[in-house]
């Protein structure tokens, strides 16, 4: 499934394939409207926010510290990201163009403060 | 910006240093703690939900036939990847694999059924 | 619609009941399955953390000295309520019952510290 | 706590009142910034969509048929409500009449179809 070429490190299109593969072998497509898609990703974002919630800002920026605590966060991380590449991948979005075209409009939108 | 060896095709990792280079042009990274950054995730995953929150299941499948609706949702996707990126990034967490391992932990955890 | 005796203030059945009538009046009952409810609730309650989401916590105590910002809060805390009475009438749950027994069992879970 | 005139049942100012008293009896208030319980209430709501996620609209409408899935509902609902009204506390914000003066600005937004 991963590519020897890379050394082993996939890629952003490979885990979507890899994602849709792993749904398709468990007859999950029927589960996998776009609705329930968002819904389960909006979940797993606040899953994220719990974690986050009685903490100061200052202690937020921590949490990698404690090894549990860094095992959840990358485990929830893990999650959004696989809800959203599944939405990607039954609506035809391709997320790398979507976010290169939203940043660009950004810079357009927020222009750099230049030099003094 | 862009990887010229690619074709010009943005990879996650690039476009992660492009957000990171985005909010460090503007000064924006004290806003940027993982707290609030888990916040603005989570804000952006419900404006998915908005888009879908009255559609039928069959309705929720042809949103993108709309070309209005499918704009509003590729921009909503860009926003949710943003944030999350921007997360990995402050705190230090490397997406792709994040997914990987997680991919492997649910191959164990929900074997494919099998040939009969 | 308002209770006379108390004054004109509604109370919490009451506004259950407004809203029910509200809903029937424009036909929208076939939207307000408890699916589509919750995810209208999930995205009213983000609405509430998008305003919070870049402030700091000395900041988020001092929102409602903004006329405009306060105005917002109360809008988005009426429209969380609303979403939560419509989720209880279709499913027929009595919320006042169900947070007085939710504080019954938080007593006993999470005993109040004695004097010394 | 309870009102005796109304037979033991809490109204909402009752069990407002009811939740500060449990907050400040464990010392929990500087935990209660408005910016952390806003993220509460929303972990709340996607914990109730969790319940709902690959729900069809028709088994969503049958979830308090099961005990153990009612119970959770019921559960999930009253932490909702817990954490608004805790929220409206520190805010000072009334959300009765917050409720009330919605439903009298959306009665005139979106006017109920008359008779033919």
């Amino acid at each position: 499934m991963k590519d020897p070429e890379s050394g082993g490190k996939p890629d952003l299109p490979a885990l979507q394939r890899r994602l849709a593969e792993f749904a398709a072998a468990r007859h999950w497509q029927p589960y996998h409207t776009p609705k329930n898609l968002v819904s389960a990703l909006s979940v797993e974002a606040c899953e994220l926010v719990e974690i986050f919630q009685w903490l100061t800002p200052e202690e937020s920026s921590l949490v990698m510290e404690d090894p549990a605590t860094a095992a959840r966060v990358t485990d929830e991380v893990a999650d959004v990201l696989a809800y959203l590449l599944q939405l990607c991948e039954v609506l035809g979005i391709d997320p790398l163009s979507a976010l290169d075209a939203k940043i660009d409009r950004n810079e357009r939108r927020f222009p750099a403060p230049g030099p003094p």
